[in-house]
């Protein structure tokens, strides 16, 4: 059997029961099973292959599920997946109908709450608990969050919040030094001098081997021996973030030391108010590629395990939006760009290191990033903010409040807008649309080619303006040499019916059109919509709108309103994700799912 | 002449050149006109009179616009327009064309940023530092916050990456000891054992004024000493949040001392990394009901300065819902309560008092609230988290990730929705409709009167799913006994025209009926809408949608998209606020401007 320890393992009572060998020999096959899976599927790599150690001392210390067990993103959570019953359902990571990369309760009762989006973990486990404590319920909740996450906002209203709480609340910081690229900000550099202050806790000193010796009571009092020490180290050295906010700090203790995480959780667990138990893991533990360039090893796709990751980029929508602007950036000194940890993700390498007073990583902070971009605007630079569609969520009053109500021009360089594919309903980008067009001041663009995008990218920089540039995750598809210069450009046909669409559904439209020999009005600029259009529209007697977001909100709806107040009398439809969210599988498929691919659109013309 | 310093201040220049006696004068005549104007405006008191002498100390340190001052949320920054040359103006505080109640770039080159939403000061004020140094600029920026803002998350994320810039930023923190309500979470209880432990600094110590007396370098010296006794005390105490996040921190200071204020700013401005410096102050100060009770003194209307203001809460939306609640925990053991630091101005003092286990105040912190309560919920509990539309923005990516993904049945009571009248632009409630209707799993209702408003949170206490209750600011208007119980009703009048409408604007379009006999269909649940609605409507040939929201994406648009698709071919106009942001001015007047109102309705049918 490839996996002896590993595929013994059929729920966390098991993991409680093995001795000091089989766990290491666990910990090697979890790794290699982690590995081989994302080999071949892709996925986070090298911070699964960190929080082995520690998740193997997380279910020996506490009873999941009784007691929750939350994995702050969840880039951390497949060594929990593989100890909580799924094993064998392991190959189906990231696959449609298989497991998530994240942490999803309809898939176990070991996943406690949805996680995906940084820095949830505190609040939500801080949730459980109270909940637990009003239900009368046994168990505590346990989150573990990465130094990175601990970087956003909200992990730190959380910790403000749950650390006046006098309960039996815990926190376990997972540091590995890195965001996804190297973790910024002030905090650490504090983590470095804590790392660095104190010698990593050892539970193997003489006077604990000693006292653990002694029949009955000796772990006990190797506990109490422990938490003096510690308080006379608290008072002293330890006065930190942690302890300000109200917690116990316990650590920091070498994370890959199963031994050691356990009694330091142990010790976490007897307090009656909250702790913070500080672990330092190694990203990329285990895998000699990965932990000499975490970064690289992420997020990756299918790579070769023997030979390491490919890590030359290929050309997609993120490098060329990221480029343009280094290259604008050449001639024009107004031009910054802000990224919120995700430097790689969103093609900015380059600016980066070319540019490095006007490049602004501003942590996962998704909020001040949108805030900070204002201000540099207000002041009349230029400054561009490359962010996920789905992580600006996070920078929403931020947008209306911090930026359109002044009038202070931030771009906005919105990625992997649409379908993302393998990440799923937590990643989706399908409500940019709807939120960034009831803003007042605020122009969208949605690029369906890299020529488009480095036009408009041109474009936004040499007027004034709240500009989104919204494109998706990925590569471009062929869009012909149809003009995009103008807010709407018509690709002309036979008869009366016409598609109206945008972005990357365009390439399917002329799939379509090649099929139907269908006229496809192609939208360049998407939001506001101009009476131009409306009046082209009016030429029409059958109108298909198909867009890749959330009906509510959409395009089609806001067409609709002027097309149904300016008298038109025709056949209207619009095709777009209804209102519900996209589970994870590939691209391709879930555009053919919800009918917005070629086949889609031909379908839905001729029988509509 | 009644404010014989003050009226000669035309701009921070002048603020320099006064002296001792003058300034004491200042400070008085500041809070008269403060009092004065408040009384009969309404607007922020007990804030505003604790900033005086921080004001005129950050005026004579540094030189505005020069150095960029920006206050957060604006509840502090009255003495500041006092001394920037608006004066004069100062009578039409938070009426329609007059002074904002917040920082307004527009209202003058001393309100470097937007304010109003809180704890986005440092993140604005980092950016304008750094725009100033790439740009070549002159000058700083100084954040002023409260300690209730530094609860936002927002704030720890631009203190964050500030922290590690070493420029030379400075954030003064006014710590006055309260949000609005009095200040929670564990930040709160360290600043408190922070106010304890040193004593307040002082300037005129027998050694600071000698030195001081050192021709030339006396003020040199002194600052010198000064920061090598700092140095050993934050070595051996002042290890804290901010410490911990880079700064070097300075304080506490009598915040009502200006020379002792101006000496601690100096010595900030000297350092060539992240300063904080933390002011203590009293809220309320000099007015003797306000110092007791500030709270009830935070925000206020009009009042008598003599007898103090009326604390006796009238009837309206917020306390209909929040004694709703609170009748309904009594049967029901589940229901729990939240705010983010407005159980005043949600209602909820009564639940907060007798149920206290299930009451939560999470700080200033929206994104937290939302996903606590979705953790809550996903226990079985049935949190409802009250908050205000547009605070609620700060939560919109964690309505959609933390709580719809998992189907947690959060309910939302989103207060303030519609027009708010004089707190203007960033206060509005005109966006929820929009960002909330797009979020899969979400049901939206808003009720017309208070006997709606108590059915429906009672319907949703008895029932399972997401549940947003919308509803405006202030007190109800007559609805006749028009029922409420389905989906939507109708009032049939004469014809073959009908006024779509919701939430407040009914009464108004009772009203227009009572000229124009026209039918109403009143929407109960304005999302998602049904195919009953649609047939209904169908059978009118002139449709007319009102609404208190931005058109884009408001219920106007959604039906529409239903009524085109459905073949509707009838006359059909939304009538809503433009996308644009609405100003301060009374909340009936803004409806009448944006022709909203019964007279604006009956215009629209008959000759729209």
């Amino acid at each position: 059997m490839d996996y002896p320890v590993l595929s013994k393992i059929s729920s966390p009572l098991d993991v409680k029961n093995l001795g000091e060998k089989e766990l290491a020999k666990l910990c090697e096959e979890i790794r290699a099973k982690i590995m081989k899976t994302v080999s071949k599927n892709g996925g986070h790599l090298a911070s699964n292959l960190g929080a082995v150690e520690l998740t193997i001392a997380l279910h020996r210390v506490f009873s999941s599920p009784k007691d929750a067990i939350l994995f702050d993103v969840g880039h951390q959570c497949y060594a929990h997946k593989l100890l909580t019953g799924r094993f064998e359902k392991f190959d189906t990571l990231r696959v449609k109908d298989g497991l998530s990369g994240f942490m999803r309760p309809t898939e176990s009762e070991h996943d406690p709450f949805v996680t995906g989006h940084s820095s949830n973990s505190i609040s939500a486990a801080y949730g459980i608990y109270k909940a637990k404590k009003l239900l009368g319920q046994e168990g505590t909740a346990v989150a573990v969050i990465g130094d990175g996450a601990l970087t956003g906002g909200m992990a730190y209203e959380g910790l403000n919040n749950a650390g006046a709480s006098n309960s039996k609340f815990i926190v376990v910081l997972n540091d590995n030094k890195m965001s996804i690229s190297k973790n910024v900000g002030a905090l650490a550099r504090t983590l470095t001098k804590m790392r660095n202050r104190s010698n990593y806790h050892t539970f193997k000193d003489k006077f604990s081997q000693f006292l653990l010796k002694i029949p009955f009571i000796g772990r006990k009092l190797n506990s109490i021996v422990y938490r003096i020490k510690e308080g006379f180290k608290n008072a002293l050295y330890r006065s930190n973030l942690f302890s300000v906010l109200g917690y116990n700090y316990l650590g920091p203790v070498d994370g890959h030391d199963i031994e050691g995480i356990e009694s330091i959780l142990k010790i976490a667990k007897s307090y009656n108010r909250p702790s913070l138990v500080h672990i330092v893991t190694t990203k990329g533990k285990g895998y000699k590629f990965a932990e000499s360039s975490p970064k690289n090893y992420h997020g990756v796709s299918p790579f070769d395990i023997d030979t390491g990751a490919d890590n030359n980029k290929k050309l997609n929508f993120s490098s060329v939006a990221g480029n343009t602007l280094c290259d604008l950036a050449k001639t024009d000194g107004k031009i910054c760009a802000i990224t919120a940890a995700m430097t790689e993700g969103t093609g900015l390498e380059n600016f980066a290191a070319e540019y490095k007073q006007r490049f602004f990583d501003v942590g996962i902070a998704e909020g001040h990033g949108v805030c900070f971009g204002a201000a540099l605007a207000s002041q009349g630079l230029k400054p561009y903010f490359a962010v996920y569609s789905s992580f600006l969520q996070r920078g929403f009053d931020q947008i209306i409040h911090d930026a359109a109500i002044g009038k202070f021009p931030l771009r906005l360089l919105v990625d992997r807008a649409g379908i993302v594919g393998e990440d799923g309903e937590s990643h989706q980008g399908l409500f940019d649309v709807s939120y960034l067009t009831c803003i007042p001041e605020m122009t969208v663009f949605s690029p369906s080619s890299y020529k488009e995008l480095e036009y408009r990218i041109k474009f936004t920089a040499e007027n004034d303006g709240m500009f989104a540039i919204r494109y998706p995750r990925g590569c471009e598809k062929p869009c012909g040499d149809v003009g995009f210069t103008a807010d709407f450009s018509v690709v002309d046909g036979k008869g009366k019916k016409a598609i109206v669409t945008y972005g990357r559904l365009f390439s399917e439209a002329l799939e379509a059109k090649s099929e139907t020999d269908i006229n496809i009005v192609k939208l360049n600029k998407i939001y506001p919509l101009s009476n131009d259009l409306i009046n082209t529209l009016k030429g029409f007697e059958e109108i298909y709108v198909f867009e890749e977001t959330v009906k509510s909100g959409g395009i089609g709806e806001h067409l609709s309103a002027l097309l149904l107040q300016n008298g038109f009398k025709g056949k209207f439809k619009i095709c777009a994700v209804e209102n519900e969210f996209i589970p994870q599988m590939d691209t391709t498929e879930a555009l053919s799912i919800c009918k917005l691919d070629a086949k889609g659109m031909v379908n839905e013309v001729n029988n509509g």
